[in-house]
């Protein structure tokens, strides 16, 4: 398969891989694609594969959408590129800051542009760290997010990040600190319910605050599921009992919503889903259906007054990226929060998740599956050596990676994460898709179970 | 002209504006585009500018080049979006990864890609920070940069930034250290030559060497021409000296072409006009001539092999930007440089250099001029109040503010940058174009200089 000219050697070559675990690829080679047909993708020698991952979350329209393929070429003939410095910006801009206040959770707001999540979190960060000084208290500067809260690749937002591999990368910097995971499933104690596990969470949080000092801490950062942690939905009451102690001490809740935002738990924002109102939203991903690499800050009408004022202040915020509020990008974001609310997408995953649901439930009746969770069309399914126990395999067994790869032969792509396959299908997928999926998905756990159980 | 539902108004009411003069907004109200056409951009109003900023050095092939336009076009319509994750990516990003080292100065090498010139430099520091790591040498983290330089807005590349502005943010972090900008007439001694203000520079760098250890140094950055310093070219020998330096001490020479690269000095790459190799290059802006959010950062035959060595070591890189190597981006990518390199648009830039520097020595010879400096198609005009002494304006009066606004009131785009003009027009002006920018220029100045002088 890997000849000197072949695709798969000459992906090898040239290009450093990321989140790739590379003796994988060593073994099985690379999957070079070159289009996609509605959920799936196609690779070099014509093997199609079901998507159940969208991309990275972020296709939810599929791969080939003529509605927003159209929008995103009528774009580029129209105004090709542009930024939003000195006071310039594109008419496509200035619409797309005007619907997403309109489709926030506030009744006003402000919008800054990046082009990733991971410059998004990190663009909060700086204005919360620009608001402690312009504010006069610039020891207001600790960021508090969650053990396997996932929030970015740089420097900070991998700070912000509470997975043990950014220690190869010396991260977190200092003033970073990860409370614990609200996985009620894996972190719960003997005994202790899902309301006193919220309970002593809350508690955890006001010990912190206690301890550093309310007023060294610039703000909260959460995703309403945890993504990349395993999607890890908050449990019941969760974000009332952390928002209650936030609210307190005039700490800034921040809903990362670069996974959940527009459509993925069935509500256009996760905060939405669970039912509270956060100080600012972190947006990307589904924002423009994975056709544009984009971020966005959503400031709810205090944070953007505050930061509004401090700039006023200076006469200007010293910080933007060269394609914030790119006009392709904002007309294709338009197009796709059209498809998404307003063409049925959002209404499609609302109608798919009770068979969605209905599926993991049935897989997570195997003996090695210790635990089905999710919302709305994110879901994952936890193998375990031992149910009762709830004890993991071995690592050196890879029952995760086993998985994918048996999946991937089927022409099925799912993301092992830990020891969980997360299943987070495009929003377009039909009923019969959604069956193949669970269908080849079941195929490849009773192997590889039959393997290492 | 702002009425609530001008334009104008809707522009300010949701959007946080980024590396915008306030005032100047409240004053004049937001310029909103709707297109372009050849170098020029028009407004809701009709009105048309002649850009001579390139939107922001990027958009090197106009607002409406036809075969960029067609490239992305296709690319939508073939496949809309991937990542290059978990050993998938689309045959787009293999092909671009060999182009990109194969027009690198590199024999070889490795390509990683993120969507920002902020995101590669970010991602640079993070690889050496992982380097240090792998490689026993955990402390070898400090950043060395230059006052003036311009690297970025992420926490850790503002942090490399060396201006002033990022105070605001509490920035720049512990361990990012500034030395002297290369400036020879703003900072050269009385009576020192050039030489020896290269020699002292030198010498500095080697006392910073001494004084913080070598072993705690990870890298340093620097842009061949210091961009939004205010278009400042190396002095001759600068690079040469340096690098003596570095590599006697084994630390990295990092050369940030997101301005320099594709052209804009006159050569691919920056560092080809000042004939030095790197170890790394960072590039972003021209890689797609403006048409997509891509940067990259291309690792040079050593740097490659102990990045990939450090991955294979503990089985992957954990890094990586949900857009990385997005297929439509890499297809823009590829079609940009072969419009640049093929296509004649950096012949035109040789073609162009004499009559923009005689345009430009020409406007130095008035009286608050006193400064004429760049190399290529990028320049800058520095305004002073007394010619003979350097003295500049008084602050207060913003008179490079002034100039720009006079110019944008005659339909031109150029730059203020402290108490400079920057011009950096696109590849494809015309002589009848570059003679309109002058022009315009000269009538703006000759206006404020009457105000002001």
């Amino acid at each position: 398969m890997t000849t000197p000219q072949s695709w798969e050697a000459r992906a090898e070559a040239a290009t450093l891989y990321g989140f790739t675990d590379l003796p994988t690829i060593h073994a099985r080679g690379t999957v070079v694609l070159t289009h996609g047909e509605g959920p799936y993708v196609v690779d070099v020698h014509g093997r199609r594969y079901l998507d159940a991952n969208s991309g990275l979350w972020n296709m939810v329209a599929g791969f080939d959408h003529p509605g927003l393929t159209a929008a995103a070429q009528e774009a580029y003939a129209r105004f090709p590129g542009y930024h939003a410095f000195f006071g310039r910006m594109s008419d496509q801009t200035v619409m797309l800051s005007e619907k997403l206040v309109e489709v926030s959770p506030f009744d006003r707001g402000r919008v800054f542009y990046t082009n990733s999540g991971s410059e998004a979190n990190d663009t909060m960060v700086k204005m919360l760290w620009f608001l402690a000084g312009a504010e006069g208290k610039p020891q207001r500067r600790k960021i508090l997010t969650r053990k396997n809260a996932y929030h970015g690749v740089t420097a900070v937002s991998a700070s912000m990040t509470g997975k043990p591999y950014n220690e190869v990368f010396g991260l977190p910097l200092p003033g970073f600190l990860h409370l614990t995971c609200p996985h009620y499933w894996r972190e719960g104690k003997p005994g202790e319910s899902e309301a006193e596990f919220v309970a002593r969470l809350a508690a955890e949080l006001e010990e912190v605050i206690a301890r550093e000092g309310a007023d060294t801490i610039a703000g909260f950062f959460a995703e309403p599921v945890m993504g990349a942690g395993g999607v890890i939905p908050a449990p019941e009451g969760y974000f009332q009992a952390v928002q209650k102690v936030l609210k307190a001490h005039g700490i800034p809740l921040v809903s990362d919503e670069v996974i959940c935002g527009f459509g993925r738990t069935g509500a256009v924002w996760g905060c939405e889903s669970y039912d509270f109102v956060p100080d600012a939203i972190i947006s990307s991903k589904c924002l423009t259906a994975g056709f544009f690499p984009m971020g966005a800050v959503i400031l709810g009408p205090e944070l953007a007054d505050r930061v509004q004022a401090a700039s006023e202040a200076i006469e200007e915020f010293p910080h933007g990226f060269t394609a914030s509020g790119h006009p392709v990008g904002c007309a294709i974001a338009l197009k796709a929060i059209d498809v998404i609310l307003n063409e049925g997408l959002i209404d499609r995953v609302r109608e798919l998740t009770p068979m969605f649901e209905a599926g993991m439930a049935r897989i997570g009746e195997k003996a090695n599956i210790g635990e089905v969770r999710g919302r709305g069309l994110m879901g994952a399914l936890e193998a375990v050596a031992d149910k009762a126990s709830k004890t993991p395999f071995d690592g050196s067994l890879s029952v995760s990676e086993r998985i994918a790869n048996a999946c991937t032969d089927e022409g099925l792509i799912c993301r092992p994460l830990g020891q969980s396959i997360v299943l987070c299908p495009p929003f377009i997928v039909t009923e019969g898709q959604m069956a193949e999926m669970f269908e080849k998905l079941e195929g490849a756990l009773d192997k590889v179970f039959a393997e290492v159980a």
